[in-house]
């Protein structure tokens, strides 16, 4: 046996405050990254024109994503207006055990739930280019009355203090720039020490 | 002041068993990684011809290594056939305050000796493509008696045990690509979030 052998998937989660442009980060790392796996979310919202069970979403009645959400099946959930969005499980652990990675893109409180139940993940926090930027993108997000739009500071205020949970901060100054340093994470978390002598537990033997 | 400002420079140790590769893999590093500082080794041995001092060594006589020992003015040092060989301490940590990553190739008895003063630096421990072409580069280092075979075999064991003390390990299969992990494992520590947080204490303000 040779050392170099394929090793257990790794689970990325990437997260981040709203605005910090999650969504247009891991559409690039598609293109870039073809290999690496991505999550498809469950909910319970309808399909738009084009969206395709499985690609795009898996969509579930709400009753069946409330018996997901009581078997467990389930890493993480939330309800944002009305409807159920989650990710589940079986699809994730299914291609960790093949080998694959996977990437979560997901806002901060599910990336917290996800760190509860897969600890070992890589919990990567995407941020925008400065705070002032993210200031202005949230601020612009709609015509509001000034108490909503304090509520949305105070509540972008305390995902931002989420970062203590993650194990990287990746600036999103140049999205390529990005990729480039989530791509390094990847390498980088297969070379770890601890992975590596768990994956090779017999790395001693032949010599 | 934005979030990417240049942060501290890290303390890279590159080592591993005798016939890992680490030299082949440093030089294919210099072309690959310009900005890299690489550390300069002092040493009592004489110049060979065209080595420059301060390029390829720092050359001492006997006398002002012994001083540089007694003073802490190492980070490591091993004496070889009469001769010392170390790395002297000023330059490493002049670069490292001027934000440079220095990158220390050195052996696994030297790593550990850093390890003790720079526990935050960033251990890499290169591993040849399979433990029986690491047997045979060992065997087919010089013609001895089975007993001395016997020793550096024993030797070798125990710098493969020391792989505990590091944070990656790198095999060595294909020189390029050993350079694109470590390259990968600098961009990712640089994005590690403690180091973030303690680079940019004050990356909320402004929000």
């Amino acid at each position: 046996m040779g050392i170099t052998d394929k090793s257990k998937g790794l689970l990325i989660v990437l997260s981040g405050p709203s605005g910090a442009g999650k969504g247009t980060v891991c559409s690039a790392l598609r293109n870039r990254l073809p290999d690496l796996t991505y999550s498809v979310s469950a909910t319970t919202r309808q399909p738009r024109e084009g969206e395709v069970n499985g690609v795009n979403y898996f969509f579930k009645s709400h009753a069946e994503f409330e018996r997901m959400i009581e078997e467990g099946k389930l890493l993480e959930w939330a309800k944002y207006v009305n409807n159920y969005y989650g990710t589940p499980r079986e699809f994730v652990e299914e291609k960790l055990e093949e080998g694959k990675d996977v990437l979560l893109e997901i806002e901060v409180q599910g990336a917290r739930q996800v760190k509860e139940q897969f600890p070992q993940g890589v919990f990567i926090f995407l941020l925008p280019p400065s705070m002032q930027e993210l200031r202005e993108r949230i601020r612009n997000r709609g015509t509001e009355t000034e108490e909503s739009l304090h509520n949305r500071m105070k509540a972008a205020e305390n995902e931002l203090k989420q970062v203590e949970y993650y194990d990287y901060v990746v600036v999103n100054d140049v999205v390529e720039d990005a990729c480039d340093r989530i791509r390094a994470i990847l390498v980088a978390e297969h070379s770890r020490k601890d992975r590596f002598l768990e994956n090779h537990p017999d790395w001693l033997e032949g010599f």
